[in-house]
């Protein structure tokens, strides 16, 4: 997806967010303004969100110094996902269709996004998810590529979402390789909450070694291009993945809930609906 | 009021909102929110909020070649207010104390702001603060004050508001001079809006010589410099004043509604709360 004007004040929102969660230093924070706003004019329209948002973050480390500043809340967000992770399973096994009910899960994760700036309660948000109608739901097709296919391709998105990726992996009955940020940006998962969370244990968690707060191929390792190229059947999770991938010209099914209007008008969808999207279709 | 962090991100906001409604041509806007961005590193923070809007405007107009982007917006939101006026006039013929419903028109009026971005519903809108408490009210302090004096210097802010602004004038009962912006500036009132309101049948209407969207004194003509300095009871409407006056040791009384969460908190109110705000207690 291409970057939209509508992006520019979003860019700025930010980097004011995640610079004032990086340093209490209200100087640092203006400075770091002062080099986003220079950055504006250097910004291509033709490029993905997510490369900007590598450049922005990678600032925001820089002048502030810390290259985690998410990392408090991430631990936090993954510890409380993990404790109600009991419930979910539960979920799953009182449901009808475990699949489903375990991707609705994984769509209800995504909501553990601190990019946007919105507000989430998990608890409370997981119920609304559990019962919302798809506005985009290739579930038919999801199961019959899922039958054929003997490998998956899943890209993990946050840190706390990954508890619930977890649920969806164990449902899925297929080898996963499950694909995580290469350092910290934002909150997204990285192999520290992958293993944290015990993914490694039901998956193989690679690196997709990009530096974006999504998955920009040409940013990414040869190891994870290899894999993506070949791959038959490719989850991928949440709107940075989306705005990275979305028009390749691979089998992926996109999860996601539609969270800014940007993102939500290029899919044809509204704020706040949860997708479940093959991009070949 | 000095200028936040958050406004930052604001500015922005604006300037592509503002650019949007001055030209169709995004190539335009774009180059338009690249000047914003370098602007940024050249703020001085201690400056207020509407001093940097002077400049941002100045720029949306010189870049989209349209000095007078809100037009349109401002003639239609003037059209209804004076579509709604007699029915507002009866609510103030039908009320036990017709100052105190005069006020409170006044300050819903103040909805009509299209700087802040949020959307508003006049008659919905109005409804509801006809009835709802004040956040700061120094009402009691207002009477005792407009009895002593003999002129009233009465700052106005958006142009739709100013058909409120002229039921509350009726209702004074003292000689009323009512202060205007000098250009178009977003949804701002200038002599045009008064006079189509019949504003200077009822008062003297004079222009504050100011091109910000908010009444910064020293970006003042000196006429109004003068008679600000001699008043001894000045009434300011809305955010954009209040940013510019607040701190300034002269007898004002602030009318607004608190958009913005940097105003509300630097007011110490809550967002959406209505303010009577005496600047000398």
């Amino acid at each position: 997806m291409k970057t939209y004007l509508d992006c520019i004040p979003c860019f700025m929102e930010q980097a004011l967010n995640a610079g004032r969660i990086a340093t209490r230093d209200e100087k640092k924070v203006k400075n770091l303004l002062d080099e986003v706003g220079m950055l504006i004019k250097e910004i291509p329209m033709e490029h993905t969100p997510p490369e900007t948002g590598a450049i922005i973050y990678r600032k925001i480390s820089e002048i502030t110094n810390n290259n985690d500043p998410y990392k408090e809340i991430k631990a936090k967000n993954v510890s409380h996902a993990l404790h109600l992770y009991p419930k979910f399973k539960q979920k799953v096994d009182e449901s009808d269709d475990r699949l489903l009910t375990a991707i609705r899960l994984a769509v209800a994760g995504n909501i553990i996004d601190l990019g946007v700036g919105k507000k989430f309660n998990i608890t409370e948000d997981v119920e609304k998810i559990l019962s919302q109608e798809f506005a985009i739901f290739d579930y038919e097709l999801f199961k019959k590529e899922l039958e054929k296919t003997d490998d998956i391709l899943y890209i993990g998105d946050n840190a706390g979402e990954a508890v619930f990726d977890k649920i969806l992996i164990e449902e899925l009955g297929k080898p996963v390789t499950y694909v995580v940020r290469e350092i910290p940006i934002i909150n997204d998962v990285t192999k520290k909450e992958a293993i944290k969370i015990g993914i490694d244990k039901i998956a193989t968690v690679i690196s997709s070694g990009t530096t974006a707060p999504g998955t920009v191929l040409y940013l990414c390792n040869d190891d994870f291009k290899k894999k993506f190229k070949k791959a038959k059947f490719i989850i991928s999770k949440g709107q940075g993945n989306y705005e990275g991938l979305s028009g390749i010209d691979s089998p992926v099914f996109f999860m996601l809930r539609a969270k800014c209007p940007v993102i939500a008008k290029n899919i044809g969808v509204n704020v706040d609906d949860i997708i479940l999207k093959f991009s070949q279709r």
